[in-house]
């Protein structure tokens, strides 16, 4: 599979400029607005600049994330359904996409790029990712029956390790011995750092249990590949116009989840029962987050994501000491070292471009 | 301080080749003796050879050290007196040594390099490390006023970082960027390694406890790094001639030792009380480490030290799993991986050669 064309190689760069010009009149791109110069500078410096906004963004979204779980917890037990709460996310993300859509209209007319009609070869790839994190979603109900919560939140570390391995094979993008290094890593060392007097269990995790886990982290790590291909492919095509569609079809599989897991106590309490102010404040977070991934893949890629919730998984840590007196164990700040040193290797080991 | 001249280095190739042919004739190196070539081949390949020998026999020796420090633990507590065994220890050493001398001179003569008497200028640094030693011995006393057992190995794990810095410093030998981050993985690493339920302790360490430590890392970082300078100083002078001098200061400031810690007991129950087989075995152990430590100084350094050192102890892990039935942590997994990789990044990111 070779997703990326030469010839929308060579618009990239343009597009990327033009991409950078109708963001700033998107609502969605608060972050992105403010700080954005009022004469755009250099191709490759702006670039390097809107990269790291996104990142940025989605750091900090991430871990404000994992705070607000925290924070619902220590509220009381979920009262919602989590299908219904996953379709209003993804509904509201389409809104968000719509609305940006709409002010880019206004100013900038509909172009071939930023129009929301779309032929079925663009369209016909979009509910792959949809469907990998829906079989994804159901079958992290049947890992629980051979591994507890804290065994699960190390196994989801398997997810560094494949996405690196699928972003090479599937993007045909290349790391670099170092980089490689780096990764593994970044993955013993965001394992380290959640390391608790429980986590010994992992390792009588039987074989099935074993066994999803790796299919789990193989498929969240092909549904995020999957989503850099699809939104990379056509890089002048505008980022919001690729989330509609990207989210639509979220909409749809959530609906599906809904009817498998909740038809019954939906139609009987009613779709936002149990709905807190937490709740709506998680949702909203939720779809900032995903738009902010959405961002990310666009004008970086799914390492740099990988990072990004990594640092947030230990910015989430730290936080919790001041908002909710968690005490750091030396195992966190063992695995932030490792973490921080994977960071710098990951960017002084650069592949050396081939003349 | 510059300790390497470069009439020395000139010599250098020549010398260890010289010294490879008199290391063939001595009972110390057994293993050297026996997996040498019967014909030395180019320089270069004979000197990695070397340095992979020495390098491989002490981290079997250091490894079997830590097995037997936990046989003798399970075979009651220490009865003997731990001051007169370090003695014998390096009177042992002495004695192993001037048998090694004795055969060379047989076979070879005596000549410059590897006669015995030594002048003033020679030998008047030759106790600085056994000094240095010393004093942390002592510290290592007081420590425990402020640490407990499990805290103090882990902050023993100071000593690589130190080594690191005081290798840099003192004997002008330049690391690249990638190994200085080898290196802090590799102190990472072995920490994760060592973690256990109660190593959280480490953290609430009082501040004379963190000042003591990092004194006694220095002093032992000082002292490996200032036994590298003093060997290296005359690259074709016998290995058996400088562990001769350096045994016969570490004997002198052991008796010290003794006499400050252990008089009254030597004097009323006899300088071998409480010795066992174990003890026997645990001194002639420490005994052929201490001249594989000697070894790896004259032919490697103080880093590859550090890194054997560092390989042994998970080695002394997995074989206690088979001797012992010891179970291997998740953390232990976690540290070997980065370990593992630490090694794997100081070989590659070695400095680029300055032309």
């Amino acid at each position: 599979m070779e997703y990326r064309k030469t010839k929308d190689q060579e618009n990239y760069e343009d597009a990327s400029q033009k991409d950078i010009e109708s963001l700033r009149w998107t609502p969605l791109s608060g972050v992105v607005t403010n700080s954005m110069p009022s004469s755009v500078g250099g191709s490759n410096k702006s670039s390097w600049k809107l990269k790291s906004i996104v990142t940025l963004a989605l750091t900090l979204l991430t871990s404000s994330q994992a705070i607000l779980i925290v924070w619902s917890k220590r509220a009381g037990k979920y009262e919602y359904s989590v299908t219904t709460a996953n379709f209003s996310v993804e509904a509201l993300k389409c809104a968000l996409s719509l609305s940006a859509l709409a002010r880019i209209w206004k100013s900038q007319g509909v172009t071939e790029d930023n129009k929301l009609s779309t032929s079925f070869d663009e369209v016909s790839v979009y509910p792959i990712p949809a469907i990998l994190y829906l079989i994804k979603n159901l079958l992290q109900y049947y890992i629980f029956a051979y591994v507890d919560a804290p065994a699960y939140q190390i196994l989801k570390n398997l997810n560094i390790i494949s996405t690196g391995v699928l972003y090479r094979i599937i993007l045909k993008k290349k790391l670099s011995e170092i980089q490689w290094a780096a990764f593994i890593l970044l993955c013993a060392g965001c394992t380290t750092a959640q390391l608790n007097p429980s986590s010994d269990h992992v390792l009588q995790t039987p074989l099935p249990g074993w066994v999803m886990a790796i299919v789990m982290a193989l498929l969240s790590g092909f549904a995020g590949v999957y989503t850099e291909a699809i939104i990379k492919k056509r890089p002048s095509r505008n980022i919001n116009v690729q989330n509609f569609w990207l989210y639509i079809f979220g909409m749809v599989f959530n609906l599906i989840a809904i009817c498998i897991q909740d038809y019954d106590e939906v139609m009987n309490k009613g779709f936002f029962h149990g709905y807190s102010f937490i709740t709506v404040c998680m949702i909203v977070n939720h779809a900032l987050s995903g738009i902010a991934v959405s961002m990310v893949m666009k004008y970086a890629d799914n390492i740099v994501k990988v990072y990004s919730t990594s640092v947030a998984m230990l910015l989430t840590a730290v936080v919790s000491v001041f908002l909710f007196g968690f005490h750091l164990s030396l195992a966190f700040f063992l695995g932030s070292t490792v973490v921080s040193i994977s960071i710098y290797l990951h960017s002084i080991g650069k592949p050396q471009p081939q003349k």
